[in-house]
């Protein structure tokens, strides 16, 4: 490893203060860092090689401090081989596993090419326009439709794997990776799914329809959506992150992207211990 | 009674069609007939005498065709005394009891006086803004706060009866009413109320904490809910139909309006009846 | 007051430590103190002067050291002139607010007749058998109908006021009171009732049909079950402790008791701030 | 093909009827047919060879004509190599999609080898007594673990792959294969899994704990229950047809068998079809 690219939560003063500590050890060791556009504005820093999204391509190794927004806002850019380390501020994240006390032990043995991590599915969307045009993007946890604060119901045909699954009149509808399922999913009524699974989940947000339930699928079939209602906003988010505007015939497809996104594991826990504490499962 | 107002669903050639004859049947018992300006346009009758917000206002009865939409837009606006008869175009609505074929002898009743009715509680909304201004709202079925689609979560600050509840994190909040409660509350998770009942649902939308469910309160007392996210585009939905934004320091106060909203009833079917039939429990 | 019931939980010394304690004040206060055959057994105290079914009728005040369970086995017999003091072990209660710290001060308040207490309103729970002959029960949280382990899915036709409301075809139903409505009916998909409306909800528990949604009906309306799978075994619980066997052509009536149950409560804290630490809400 | 099983609802006589006619005309092309014991009594007929648990592992071939509980109870034994047919009675079975009109073509398929089949991932559960003693069963649809009516909660301590999950405090567990996840779990409120997703899913029955949520796991991993409530009654239901009482140090594990089933399918419809139908997806 040669080059090493950091992000922080730009709004969290202590974040960026590790960000800048972990950057000079590892600028002392010989590393090359480079920060992303906004946390190097935040730092003064002139390290500031890429945007966030192109933080991954560049570099051998991603760190960030913060919370699951941070690492998700580089890591969902990030190709396969690029191992993606999340610390934590204090708080344990679904993502974020490593805590600041950790991070010397865990650094040196990323540095030494020593340690565990897990390939984790993102998804490819792809908003086709009514003139073929395709604009395509990339997702870590999930891709949501959502309408309009003022919109009523939206309308939405679902096919999967080119067949009809059934017209969902819901306030928006949630593709998710099980890296995503303990997000947005879980507030809408999804399940849990183990992180390494090939698996989707499909869940409608407050369905008009009661027995429309969270569909879980394999990840090699291919999910498209049309939007059918006409004169009515809808909004497509990109990991609760990014947002853009549908068109009325605008038809998104999700499939799983062909890259991986690799995140280094903590060596004390597991992903069961990650949920107990997140969900408060241990308590009385 | 020597003044009727009729609403029509524009949208809908069959209600507009039934909404003349009726119109032209009342007119030939010597009562005056007045639609809604909408409706009028779209009958191109002359009419028209008052805005949906005031057709109750000024007449003696409501008699509106189409969905409970329909029934919505000119209910919320009625006080008390006016009685009001939603017919539906097929589909039993839960506010559009009466079918087609029921109505002439249903309205014969009702011109006569010799009709089933029943007062449900509407909600009066308060939206104070920073200068202690007041806007006042009204609806039948439920306010709803809702984040834009855009936007990740908000936070919202309930307070019930002057004590503080908790913080939301959440899509958002529904407020609704007994005869709300089978609307919006019911794709959000929450239960059925039973129509007559004094009583109010605040139901979190896709809330981040799990826990936070549904909570059914007494009618008198005073919910109050402020937002406490900033930079977030807020808006405030009023029975599904009317939206207005809402800023960072706006309190949005819900209380039981003192008019009540005066629904005729089928002579021939109860509440259960129409519940078993909009949530098909009937059936295998 | 004269007399003082106590019960506390026999399994939990530390309970049985502070009942004693506590005995001992109040006699040498000159009072006369009872404890439930339980208690007085586990103490080895010869102060037994009642079942805990009748405890509440022959004495004063009561007190009990222990969880909700502890207090329910006592509450739902006691008549409603009779104050209920729910002392905690370290855990609050939903009904068992008052802290050991805070029981000294409590006490001398309830003593000198200077608290507040909230009338909770208790259901009656009638069992006819082919025969016409009537069993009769109290519930202060709820009453639970369930299939027994090994049955398959039971049907039941709920009737609402003699109406016919429909079938359901679940594991079983729950009819629970706004005190119940935090415990099993919450687990089985229920929303929270505030204490003190005048509501039941009737919430079935893993309904075949998954419209079948929690419904809230005012409390002045008679619930009837009847049973109608054949050849299954059917059981009845009362507050999650005692249980009954129903036969086929058993009819269950539930309606609101005459006499309500009176809860003593804490000077400090209100119901939002029970709701808030036992579901956790003011957790990150 | 040499050797056909059939077996009947008993119950239904026009499932007899058509499992009869259709015996006679096997017989009559020179097949072997035999019933099942319970299938021959009700029938009077001869061709009883084996009971529900051995019909598959001595024919070539099973029809069921009933409901999804007729398929179940011989196809859970069936082994990998013996399709199976299952023919409904007009209402359309998540298991049995064949119509009594499609059977004589799809019949004349199967028979020339013509036909597609889904193989099914079927569970294997081992009860494993304090003696060490094992006892096997293996399930289509779901393996239920259940308190009996009257018991309170019970607690379970879950391990998955070695690994620590949680205390899960609840009325029971559900650990259902994709092709049970349209059945008891859908009512305890799991997700619908694809059926040939290489997935379980474990969903808790009205948990103590909000955020214990249903869990979808890679089916290659093994599933162990520890029952830890001592002094409860606790069953274990096989397919929702068949239970046994656990006692307290029983340890109860769930893994994939060995063995798939094999599912014949109907020529017209797919798998979301059914979903449709059953869930009443396509109706307003």
């Amino acid at each position: 490893m040669r080059s090493v690219g950091i992000a922080a939560k730009v709004t969290a003063p202590e974040a960026l203060e590790h960000a800048m500590r972990v950057a000079g050890e590892l600028r002392s060791r010989g590393l090359e860092v480079c920060f992303d556009d906004e946390t190097a504005a935040a730092l003064d820093d002139p390290g500031a090689c890429w945007s966030k999204s192109s933080l991954g391509t560049h570099t051998d190794l991603l760190i960030t401090f913060g919370g699951d927004g941070t690492l998700l806002s580089v890591a969902r850019h990030a190709p396969s081989h690029v191992p993606i380390l999340g610390v934590n501020m204090g708080t344990l994240g679904f993502l974020t596993e490593i805590r600041l006390e950790e991070l010397p032990g865990v650094l040196d043995r990323v540095l030494a090419g020593d340690f565990q991590s897990e390939d984790r599915v993102a998804l490819e969307v792809t908003v086709q326009g009514p003139d073929d045009s395709d604009r395509i993007y990339r997702v870590l946890n999930d891709v949501a439709i959502n309408k309009s604060a003022l919109a009523r119901i939206i309308e939405m045909h679902v096919l999967v794997g080119g067949k009809f699954v059934s017209t969902f009149r819901a306030d928006g509808l949630i593709v998710a990776t099980p890296t995503g399922s303990t997000a947005y999913n879980l507030s809408a009524g999804g399940p849990i799914i183990y992180p390494t699974m090939s698996a989707v989940v499909v869940t409608p947000i407050c369905p008009h329809m009661l027995s429309n339930r969270p569909l879980v699928l394999p990840d090699d079939l291919t999910i498209e959506i049309r939007i059918i209602s006409s004169n009515q906003e809808v909004y497509l988010t990109l990991d609760g992150q990014e947002g853009l505007p549908l068109s009325e015939y605008d038809r998104v497809s999700v499939r799983k992207s062909p890259q991986t996104v690799q995140l280094i594991q903590s060596p004390d826990k597991n992903y069961f211990d990650v949920l107990r504490t997140k969900l408060k499962w241990g308590e009385a």
